[in-house]
């Protein structure tokens, strides 16, 4: 045998082992797995460096184009892992770090996940998928149940809508999917084929697309209605559709973050002047940077008034559903014919887990596509009414938080989270030196540091007056919230809102989301210490605030 | 304390400790992963039941619509995961399961992907993902070189293209996304708002939507042209952008099923006088149903005559640029503007790992979203330009693979999958009663069980007559391909395809993919052994088809 054919032996049989022999337990990999397994919290926290390398030196670390030559070992990969990219990584689940919509997640997750993993289903369709189709039709059927549930014409004592519906293969409760985002552009998908579907010569706009289906309808535009707090996502969906950025029209919205239904009904009544369809109006069950919720009942009346898709994105907020307590906040929910709810954020399930439930289960044939070799017509393949195509099996691990953690559990989690909140704000008000800006309705709240001699000032200043106050403080909550991040030690967001009482001018605040619950009382004290401290160390813009006070 | 106070706040304790405390190594769940970890094979071929139960038994499992009021126990929800999901879950890296284009994984995949969902990283944005934002621009990176690394253009000795580029703010090499569907659409839409961007008085498509666009620009439809074997998803993306799916032409493809580009051509000249421009010319570089490659090189020519976008959908074939010995079949590849290739194909990554590459890093910018707490302006956040939000770190395991494996690895593990086919195709030729309809060009091949005698015939029959035959022999091969998978022993699909032959009659046929490198020749044996056996067991369409023998 000639060297290099011995050689190219060895190296298929090196290849063959990796799909073939485990990780030995005291492997470098093994032995990070046990520290996983045993002790999450203790790996990620000794292991991710906490005082922040600035982004430029960590690209350093990952330059090169080139994919490499020749193999490594696994443990060496897993040494340079550990070095390079766990230690610079984010620990999303430190119960100091509120400022994210990314939380813990339950200890059976973890190996949970690597059983999801390793069965590799690809629910696109039955055949890579079998028992994975029925239970991701099953969780996608309990989430629309917890949304349309106090509907009385789908929820009946007997659940018969469910009986029908829930493993139709002419039907579809919702779809499963990689996050609000798609779930969004999913449900204004639907929408949008559904108002432009065929009609007498017209084809529909799914096969003869927008122009043509414009045309045929004789309108001039579509519009999508939504508070000024809508999600970027919205605004993603309509460019993406073909329907402009643009003609997502934001609605002004309240002292409390809720859309103006009397605004919202004027635009609507403007816009049939125009010639200009409202495609959807869409109601927030949990704004991304104050967690508010819309007036949804009275949004369902307008809806119904002009007749037109009434979406809601519950991608935060639906899981208060969850909560009897809480539930009653997002009334006017079970009106609507789509809503958007992530199970990644507060279902507590690991990144990757989104989903949208449509009202009429007939409504998603709007957006169906077959094809020869697999989603034949008839068939309950997924893949037939979904964005995506091949996906994983992740709908398993909502599946089993919902029977594990169960209803009541998640109820005594959104209560906890709420009323966290409602801990902190009071924290926050009662300190001298902290101005509350949004206050909770859900898990969320706004603040911003101002020593209690600027708010004196600010309150007696005229608008001139608090615009050079309030640039000076955006400058002061940027420095604190930066330092803060880089400290290590915590982590708050920040946001840039309009504050009623400012005249609607945006100013700069940090943004609290409090779904951790490993987040204590005391953990909410030491973050409002540490930037108060941190606000001290600021060389030029405190400076700059209190001279104000001498002229 | 009352009971129930006391009750509630063993519930919060119970709570606490799933989200505190780990899952014991004797626990149900601590055993059921050390199986996985030490012998997953094992694992999945004793829990996984080989007979097949008809869905509608398997749905009656997962009829409940109300979410459990009540806790379950991780273990007794374990015992319930094993007994109705697992036992009735798809073996998709079992080397005789054949007709997937999922395939086995290697096993540093597992701990590793545990440590993924453990840090729960959200890619939208650095804060959430710190240094997996870098790896994942270099995954891109890596992938993008691969792609264009024939290309004068771009990858110079120095790569001072990626230096520029790889993390620069402005720029966007692609985007990982969870498949290929979306790695398509992501394309088209990039391709659609470049086209028909902001130019004068016109805001741009993204702004103002397709409409105006389309008036602006004076032009009466967009096209894409894609050959007959296109996959379903560019269909879903042209109804997704609001092109309509019959603006995605279907041109013709030759025996070999690569796209005729005299008649691409053709209808590109007779678009241009019908004022439809041509949004985007596909290339397939390994067709879904037959692995087949198109002339990239030619199709390149003519998007450059045309003057139009040319994206290669290389899902399943973009993994063959990592075999020297067989990139050569891919052409032309580096003069596309945009290639989709699936990492969770032939790169052995679990699922939900897709990717689209740019040539040009500006072409993004076409896709760009910004929002006021994330992705800021200049920000390097990934989120601006995806058409997903919220993303995992699942480029981490393309990381480890390409480092693992590396690139002489895949080569390896790639041109044994090719010439594993080539074997097969040998095997069937040789069997005097199968017929092979697609010879491999990748791994990929269709075939179907044809009795000698009805072979004969088959070549001495008329039209008519063939129609009849090929009517009888789709029935036989749905009926052995069906019962095979009943079987549990081994699995291929099924598709139907225009035969030459027989006139451009489409027939039924296996459909066999090829990647699992646990796939021993002896399996491939046994394979068409079984399919004899099953065909006499035909009790119907066997006798017919030779009943005609005596006419």
């Amino acid at each position: 045998m000639t060297n290099s054919k011995r050689k190219a032996q060895a190296s298929q049989a090196s290849l063959h082992r990796i799909f073939t022999i485990p990780e030995a337990p005291d492997s470098t990999l093994g032995v990070i797995e046990q520290e996983i397994s045993q002790n999450l919290a203790g790996f990620l926290g000794s292991h991710i460096v906490s005082t922040e390398k600035p982004l430029s030196e960590i690209e350093k670390d990952f330059n090169n184009p080139i994919i490499p030559e020749e193999p490594t070992f696994v443990s060496d990969h897993m040494h340079h892992l550990l070095d390079k990219v766990i230690s610079q990584s984010v620990h999303t689940s430190s119960p100091s770090f509120i400022g994210h919509m990314t939380s813990a997640l339950p200890y059976f997750i973890l190996p949970l996940s690597k059983l999801m993993i390793g069965l590799n289903q690809n629910l696109v369709k039955i055949e890579t998928s079998k028992a994975f189709t029925p239970l991701e039709r099953q969780v996608v059927g309990m989430m629309h149940r917890l949304v349309y549930q106090g509907n009385a014409a789908i929820c009946d004592e007997n659940d018969d809508f469910y009986k029908h519906m829930m493993h139709s293969a002419n039907h579809s409760l919702g779809a499963f999917c990689s996050g609000g985002t798609v779930a969004n552009i999913t449900a204004l998908w639907v929408a949008r084929n559904s108002l432009l579907g065929a009609n007498g010569s017209f084809k529909g706009i799914a096969r003869e697309g927008l122009f043509n289906a414009y045309k045929y309808y004789g309108i001039d535009g579509l519009a999508v209605l939504v508070s000024e707090r809508g999600h970027y996502s919205l605004k993603k969906s309509a460019d993406v559709l073909g329907i402009g950025q643009e003609n997502v029209i934001a609605i002004p919205t309240d002292e409390h973050n809720k859309i103006d239904c009397v605004k919202l009904k004027e635009k609507c009544q403007q816009l049939a002047n125009q010639n200009i369809k409202v495609l959807s109006i869409i109601g927030i069950a949990g704004t991304t940077e104050t967690g508010n919720v819309d007036p949804l009942d009275k949004m369902a009346d307008i809806a119904e008034e002009f007749n037109c898709h009434f979406h809601v994105d519950a991608a935060w907020g639906g899981a208060t559903l969850l909560s009897n307590k809480y539930r009653p906040l997002l009334q006017g929910i079970e009106r609507a014919d789509s809503v958007t709810i992530d199970a990644h954020k507060q279902m507590y399930v690991p990144m990757g887990a989104g989903l949208v439930v449509f009202k009429n289960p007939a409504s998603a044939s709007s957006i169906e596509h077959h094809a020869e070799y697999i989603l034949r017509k008839g068939s309950k393949d997924l893949g037939s009414h979904t964005l995506e195509g091949s996906r994983s099996g992740m709908a398993m691990l909502v599946y089993a938080c919902l029977h594990i953690i169960s209803r009541q559990g998640y109820e005594m989690l959104i209560n906890q989270s709420i009323e966290k909140a409602g801990y902190f704000s009071t924290l926050i008000t009662k300190h001298e030196d902290f101005e509350l800006v949004t206050k909770p309705e859900l898990c969320l709240l706004t603040y911003r540091y101002v020593p209690k001699v600027v708010q004196i000032l600010l309150k007696q200043a005229n608008t001139k007056q608090q615009i050079v106050i309030n640039d000076l403080l955006d400058n002061l909550t940027k420095f604190i919230q930066k330092r803060q991040r880089e400290n290590g030690k915590s982590f708050v967001s920040r946001t840039r809102i309009e504050v009623g009482k400012y005249n609607g001018a945006k100013v700069l605040v940090f943004r609290v989301v409090l779904a951790n619950p490993l987040t204590s009382n005391d953990i909410l004290s030491d973050v409002l210490a540490e930037q108060c401290e941190l606000a001290l160390e600021s060389q030029t813009y405190l400076p700059q605030l209190l001279s104000l006070l001498e002229h």
